[in-house]
């Protein structure tokens, strides 16, 4: 979208696995370009070849099974060791086998760190940047510099910083990225700093980390200050506090700044694909994340919610849908009427009237008895049916449950759980085990109920939260429990509240499994999967 | 620390738990604004009197109970309703009756706000503030005001907004707080309209949400342009995307604008109070938050390994230590050395050199497996004795024990637990009901030993948390209880950790009732006390 003159820059490859506990195979790597390309992001840097096997594999197999459509694929290196030829060293000569068209190369430009990490001069420093920039320019290949530390250098010694990043540009380097590499600028001074590069006549970059928690608005702040190519990670991944979020620094400079960096119906794709990220990636997506998060668009605060009704644009920055979000309406006795009519309407229930006033009052009943519902959609769904068409969903009746947990003298541990329950006219006794009494309860009741509905072999537990009602006496008090499930396309939320953990745990599950099955097209009413016996 | 000249404003009590799936106890609400106490933040916004029974009753309890040291609680409200004398609206009145010395009026500065929410004109809204300020002021308190959705409003009425705020500011209120409610503001844009109202001589306020990723940037941009007053959340709570997060915040301007908010000494806490409140609302702390996030400082090996080594400065924005976080990061606040020096002095032992390192060690140890003993200072004191004596407190050896809960075909619930123990020499099998398979085993620990130890009748259970680590596997992840027991006179807390909540909560129950026996003058060691029979 964006042609050459902005770059919109990924590193979640490279730089965004450095994150503590983010560890991505060949193939997870293939996975994530893909979701990255159908953003739109103008680069796609995949690692760092001859760095570790992983990644060289990595871009041996994405020439021929990546087929970006938007992207350019980046390599990541470094310059050429001290006192070697840029054409000798191996690291180079990885970089220029790549099968990348660009080559983003990492070099020094703090004095101190030449020193210390390089440990050789800074005039070979120099000669190590101006050498591999016109080796890999000569053999055909576009190069980026990365200029790490170089605020920091700049503080230390502005002009061996400026006179770094300048060779590396007269050496045919396209861009020179600024990094924050400890992540510690505050925009206003960043800005100063890039407007200085930028005057020079150099085509800048920003490349942001998070640890002042400004990775975002110094990316900002740099554009600016006339950076062109801004360098992020989705979902904000990354070493320490994280890189700068590719998709809140693209919401922000096309929805705020008025750019043109990806399609409408690229944007529109932004949440789906920052969720399909975190599966890849298999990091919890973090529910308050700008744009794309699943809280960043819901409204709790009874204050608003009768004029949220009203015009749900005074309350929002941006229309939820331009990034493929949603305006959820959270239930709970803050919010009151205007709330559950809008839940309704998500859900596809008209909420008018009296109706309204029906669910309403039954929320703040079970409310007052320890019940939220603003983290358990399916309970509210479920509860808002039976209130509406006066059918509750039941695919099958329990007769009884036990849970036993056992500690043997041998110090080892059982967990065991029967159900005995009543669906399609059966009646059905199941004993499961687990590493835990709750575990168990599931076990049994998927033993119990997979014959007769196979689609719970898709249903999984994704999240599973205990909180104890304050009471006055610990473990005497009551007890809620929030199961958060999932069948691989959606997932729900469900809530139990009991005197103890046990029982809620299965009021919650018993929830969860209904509301997969209502969803996989057992509707209870149609007459075909009420769990009532015939003969009682 | 910083007096009246600069504010550090808190209202994680009021609008951070607008948070999805946030929900404080009064009790939970009283310890979070102990440990922002702690912190050193000058106010802390305790909720809204009058608005439901939880926040009248945390303000009935606060003027008893909460004994802050540093801060001043502050009441949020609203203005007056239209059409109503401030002196008699039972609103109003609940403020001028809460105890709070100062309050926070929330106002309507957008024209049309104005007319959406409040369903008035814009002159009755004009003097709703200033009656609302002026009756406050009369009464003897000092206000503040929050202006809702003022930059919005100054964007769609200029003159209307800003007469908004000066109508307060005229009437008495001390500050103007600018809210960016709906958080769509960038710093450049924000910082010229917090410049104007500055210049029109108001003492100006921030309140900023992260819905842009900006709310750090805009805060330290509206310092920048003359507020003096800023408003945040602890750990960026809050709806949607969250408030400031008001530990970054700190961070910054404490340590990259040299402003002097709190102690060094309270600096230094910050980490352990952010871990501190997450546990109080239950919600798993991120570890990429700036500064006091688990990963914060955490590097990955590689690249600069050896350079880290030689000066690690060099790759940090900042010395962890300023803030009480940890470079390595495998420890957490409490495994410090210095605070388990510090801690074990408290409690009466000389913990210099070698033995400190033993402790640190023990401590990360077992967090690596999921413990914390942020919340568990008597599991900690257990943990310290055994370390330093070699003695492990124990005055009872468990053989087994066994939990039922069951649901039967008539609906009822039992749960039920069995022990079997020995203790000064016996062998005790003993059998107890509760509410709960935990209460149950507590009622059978407390009936196989209250024979031989009378004193447990005072124990009693206080509160009761369960965290599920590593989220993505549902019940089948680990499980961490802590319990908070007393004895009427002091409270103490303690950690089990174990892969389901029945066998973590015995192991929390387990150290509860040791260290009630211990501080009862049962120490193990004297010989009198210990479990093992003697013919075993």
């Amino acid at each position: 979208m964006q042609g050459d003159a902005f770059h919109v820059y990924d590193t979640t490859l490279r730089d965004g696995s450095q994150q503590e506990g983010l560890n991505l195979s060949v193939a997870d790597k293939l996975a994530v370009a893909r979701h990255l390309d159908d953003l739109g992001v103008g680069f796609i840097e995949g690692g760092w070849p001859g760095a570790n096997p992983k990644d060289t594999e990595f871009f041996r197999r994405a020439q021929t099974e990546l087929g970006l459509r938007h992207a350019q694929l980046t390599a990541f290196g470094a310059t050429r060791r001290a006192g070697v030829k840029a054409a000798d060293d191996p690291q180079v000569a990885a970089l220029r086998e790549s099968g990348a068209s660009v080559v983003t190369l990492v070099a020094k430009s703090h004095d101190r760190h030449v020193e210390l990490a390089l440990r050789t001069t800074l005039e070979e420093n120099l000669a190590m940047i101006r050498d591999t920039v016109s080796h890999l320019r000569a053999e055909g290949q576009r190069v980026f510099l990365d200029a790490e530390h170089f605020f920091d250098g700049y503080k230390a010694n502005r002009a061996y910083a400026l006179e770094a990043v300048r060779t590396a540009a007269e050496a045919g380097a396209d861009v020179v990225a600024l990094c924050d590499t400890n992540g510690g600028m505050l925009p206003d001074e960043l800005a100063d700093v890039v407007h200085e590069v930028v005057s020079a006549g150099l085509r800048v970059g920003i490349h942001c980390h998070d640890d002042s928690g400004c990775a975002v608005a110094n990316s900002l702040a740099a554009v600016k200050a006339g950076a062109t190519h801004v360098q992020g990670c989705a979902n904000g991944y990354g070493e320490r506090s994280g890189n700068a979020n590719l998709f809140t620094v693209i919401g922000n400079l096309q929805l705020k700044r008025g750019m043109n960096l990806v399609s409408d119906a690229q944007l529109a794709e932004m949440t789906r694909i920052a969720h399909a990220v975190s599966e890849v990636t298999n990091i919890t997506p973090g529910s308050q994340q700008p744009y794309v998060g699943l809280s960043a668009f819901a409204h709790k605060a009874g204050l608003h919610a009768s004029a949220v009704k009203v015009d749900p644009n005074l309350y929002q920055h941006i229309d939820p849908a331009t990034v493929g979000n949603d305006m959820r309406m959270l239930v709970s006795s803050m919010a009151g009427r205007a709330s559950v009519e809008l839940k309704g309407r998500e859900l596809g229930y008209d909420l008018s009237g009296e109706k309204a006033k029906a669910v309403v009052d039954r929320v703040k009943e079970l409310e007052s008895t320890g019940y939220t519902f603003e983290a358990a959609d399916a309970s509210f769904e479920l509860l808002l049916r039976e209130e509406l068409t006066g059918v509750r969903q039941r695919h099958f009746e329990v007769e009884s449950w036990r849970s036993i947990v056992e500690r043997r003298p041998d110090g080892s541990m059982v967990s065991e759980a029967t159900v005995k329950l009543h669906a399609k006219g059966e009646r059905i006794i199941a004993t499961g085990e687990g590493n835990g009494p709750v575990n168990a309860l599931d076990n049994a009741l998927r033993v119990a109920l997979g014959r007769l509905y196979p689609e719970l072999a898709r249903l999984e537990l994704v999240d599973y939260k205990v909180r104890i009602l304050e009471g006055t006496h610990g473990t005497g008090a009551r007890t809620r429990v929030l199961i958060e499930s999932g069948d691989g396309e959606r997932e729900w939320g469900t809530v139990g509240v009991e005197d103890n953990v046990i029982a809620a745990s299965w009021q919650a599950l018993e929830e969860a499994v209904t509301y997969c099955l209502l969803h996989a097209g057992h509707e209870v009413g149609a007459g075909t999967d009420s769990a009532a016996p015939a003969g009682e």
